[in-house]
């Protein structure tokens, strides 16, 4: 076999065929879109602490099919199934959604958890076409539970799925805050350029004109142009770097969900405007609105843009603890161990 | 015995002592919050048709001593017990939140709902004493489950209480939009009085004073000043007046949660702003941010919130259904009656 299995500890290309339950971990992206590597990341963290006892078995997006293959010949009863989180569950990454539904339609005998996700189908006769290909593959898993990251995605869930659905955050705020002892310069916009962009051009460029008299200008995305590739192995490194860029400046001016997510964990003040279908938004308004040093905004006047900046460069950096709120998905996965404990 | 419990078919002032499973509905209000008597009605409501098979019996809020002690002498396996919801968990209510106390720390052997809520401890040493009075209680209830009806109070009870909690809406969008056939005349400002007040009536005078030039304006509150009392006989004519009177305006103007409620079953164009808690910005964001004719506001511009005011009053009015977001407390319910009927 390949490389499609990575144990975490010590990467290697076999099969673990050890006696420890196991955790099978799928679509694991090895695209170079750092929020997703930082959800892979901190997915894997998450279940390392809080479920020592499970290996942890990682699947790369591109080795999907062969993955389900292998997991099906050893899975066995107190495994589970997970499918990462991210903001990629409808009709706008398919190639993403075609593998989920492969996933959760193949493992219906365990438990199977789509990580925390927002979800968009298009109102187009397309969208509902995706929408029905994915009802009809969710479906079949009466062990599937769904997991939504904002609340917008949750009322959507409940509405589209039959499936069991619970409320967390987004994988990456179960990870610990940092302090970066570094001299803070410049302000960096970290800005999109697919089709969940909404962000005028020009109105980038006003924003440059006001932020130029205080601070040196750069922009960037959390998409990286290089490696081209990331593994599991090369994710940790980049996402330090990608924390340290952050940790660097005085301001982040993004539209990304995840670019507001490392500011929070780097102190870094950020403003956030919103995308195609308010991901960001909502996960601001669910589980960062009081944190101080950032703030989504929908505003367009400058003037007004200005006053908000002001608030969030001067706020006093504060603790914050959104641990508590990943309770409701560790309580599933004790409750299946215990149940299944109980089976053997 | 008095006239403690009211069976909501024939109000009997006896316990009724058949052998149907009950439903136990304490903390119903007699004051005259008219959101508050909505959401005892909506839980009713709910209750009947979801669950007909069971007795559901209300205890007045002023019963609830005497109601815990005559419900003790009753209770069987199957039945449940619960609290009305509404927006007063915390420790602005503490006589409510009293009562609730006294109900989740008794009844810890059976299924405990406190039905959908907003929660609000303030900061202080007063507000974290009371904070730890709820929690003692809480926390003897293992069979408790907290209802949140927005994320915020979802995210603050995850924080604060061991107990489970699941995500809903508010009970009253559980009930069904109704078309009134009524010519729409004027305005109405329907304004708290209370401690969760943050509109300046300097404010207020700007708004009457862009309104007046095309409506003719009224002001209101939710809570009524006559009658004085209310109970499960009088509540459902009063409801239905209330929701008359909102579908006979052009325009709602509000900073309460339920105006903006009323205003969406009844399809009357609704413009809420904020209280000191965010509990109706937070439950817009998360339930009715689509609805086309309803919309939150933060703004204090006059000439902005006019452009607010010119799309929710040329809105489309269009279908939504909310119910599917209460199939997480379907569930709860149902898991307990199959537990319980095993046992027996």
């Amino acid at each position: 076999m390949a490389d499609f299995f990575i144990e975490t500890k010590n990467a290697s290309p076999e099969l673990p065929q050890s006696d420890r339950p196991k955790m099978f971990m799928f679509g694991v992206p090895s695209y170079t879109n750092m929020g997703d590597q930082a959800v892979s990341l901190a997915s894997r963290i998450f279940f390392k602490k809080e479920f020592p006892e499970y290996q942890y078995i990682e699947i790369m997006d591109y080795d999907n099919e062969a993955g389900i293959s292998a997991v099906k010949e050893i899975i066995s009863k107190q495994d589970i199934v997970g499918y990462v989180g991210g903001g990629n569950m409808g009709s706008l990454y398919t190639d993403i959604e075609k593998d989920r539904r492969d996933v959760f339609s193949t493992f219906t005998d365990n438990l199977t958890i789509s990580f925390p996700q927002s979800i968009h189908f298009e109102k187009t006769a397309y969208g509902e076409d995706e929408k029905k290909l994915s009802q009809e593959a969710y479906n079949k898993n009466r062990n599937l539970i769904l997991l939504a990251r904002d609340a917008q995605s949750y009322r959507r869930m409940q509405k589209t799925f039959k499936n069991k659905i619970a409320f967390t955050p987004d994988m990456v705020l179960y990870l610990t805050p940092r302090t970066f002892n570094v001299k803070r310069s410049g302000a960096l916009f970290i800005l999109r350029h697919d089709g969940e962009k909404i962000l005028d051009e020009s109105f980038i460029e006003s924003l440059k004109l006001i932020l130029k008299k205080h601070y040196s200008l750069e922009r960037t995305d959390t998409v990286l142009e290089t490696p081209t590739k990331i593994t599991p192995k090369t994710r940790e490194k980049l996402f330090e770097e990608q924390l340290q860029k952050i940790a660097n400046q005085e301001l982040i001016i993004s539209d990304r969900f995840h670019a507001m997510v490392f500011s929070v964990l780097t102190q870094t003040p950020c403003l956030l405007f919103g995308n195609s279908y308010g991901k960001g938004k909502h996960a601001y308004f669910d589980w960062l609105e009081n944190i101080s040093w950032i703030k989504y905004s929908d505003e367009r006047d400058v003037t007004r843009i200005k006053m908000e900046l002001e608030t969030i460069t001067s706020a006093q950096v504060h603790s914050y603890d959104l641990r508590p709120n990943f309770r409701p998905l560790k309580r599933i996965i004790k409750k299946y161990i215990a149940e299944r404990a109980v089976v053997r």
